[in-house]
């Protein structure tokens, strides 16, 4: 097994929801979703296979946008939407 | 690679979730998850394959409302509802 | 290209989140729902051939009243419920 | 076509989203996720094929459900959960 | 028809969503969740066919858990999160 | 039937929602959901062959993320975002 390295099994990188921007939240929300990913199927090699397939489908990429949206609300709560 | 202009690229275009008009923050939701879809495949050859199978599928439009949808809780609820 | 009249493409029909009664935002809910789709393809075409599969398919009717849901949460909340 | 009655096509039965109990909130969520269904697809002859599809698919009845329990997040919040 | 019981029908058993822990909470997510498809298909016999099908099905199990979430998510503001 | 051992079939591991930081709360809401699926499947042996499947499915590691991105939404509302 190629195991991804133990800063891609984080669950929530930084260790907090608050951030200074939207931007900055959005990026987090990327990457909480992409660590779960990684924490599901921490084996690097499924991990580059699945990407070729996906990202070259319209429902994947779709899908996956979802799970962004999702993470993000509650990134976006956390913050009090950085009025 | 064919890759997507930086501003393209941005997660949230604009740096805020705060928009003056409903009409200006459904806007920002569909820029939002657009621009989301654009980190995930920053390619824009496979991105405009799948722009002609997507748009004409039924069902992957209706994912991709659900999409615009939950990003715009997030703003509609940062904006107040612009009550 | 036969492209939807621009009455078709505004995201927020009437442009406020505020209805009278539940039955006006639960209509809105629709519209946006529709609109969102119709910003996505503005094609005419596409749409009514989409139209047909989607109709006659349980599962697709399913997905739409879904999205349907996830704006009239929305709404609902902008109106205090119409408590 | 074999057009519904209007009484099917009313998007909130009763007109409000307040209910005495939990009980009649979630018979109102299923309604209203019926009724959407019916507003999307009016004529009973290809809902009635339809249902013999999706009711004997778990997956259908699965995605379903889900459409219910959006609904019905929105009815409980209308109604302070009935606390 | 192999119908279930009256027990089974009801939509929110106990009658309320308020329970004594987080625990008890879950198990009424997980109940309401089932009585709902319960309602839809009132069937034993299509149920139980379904049932070898969808949970030897990791996508089917994975679309059960969501819409068990989701009905958790309820549940739990109904309860203040038991804090 | 190979049955999963009770500590597997608990619904909220730990029996609060309240975790001492961001990452115990991520680390919740994927035990929570995975205790989920054991309680619809308590047996071990279809678990397995279902994990080989979905775990080298992309569609299938987007639909997991989706779940625990929904029991995240609601472990950090109880938790005040860990503000």
């Amino acid at each position: 097994m190629n195991r991804l390295p133990d800063t891609e099994l984080v669950y929530i990188p930084g260790g907090t929801l608050i951030t200074a921007t939207p931007e900055e939240g959005r990026a987090l929300a990327m990457a909480i979703a992409r660590h779960t990913i990684h924490n599901i199927q921490p084996d690097l090699d499924p991990l580059k296979a699945g990407r070729k397939v996906y990202s070259a489908n319209p429902d994947s990429l779709i899908a996956a946008g979802q799970v962004v949206a999702i993470e993000f609300q509650t990134i976006a709560a956390a913050n009090n939407y950085w009025r």
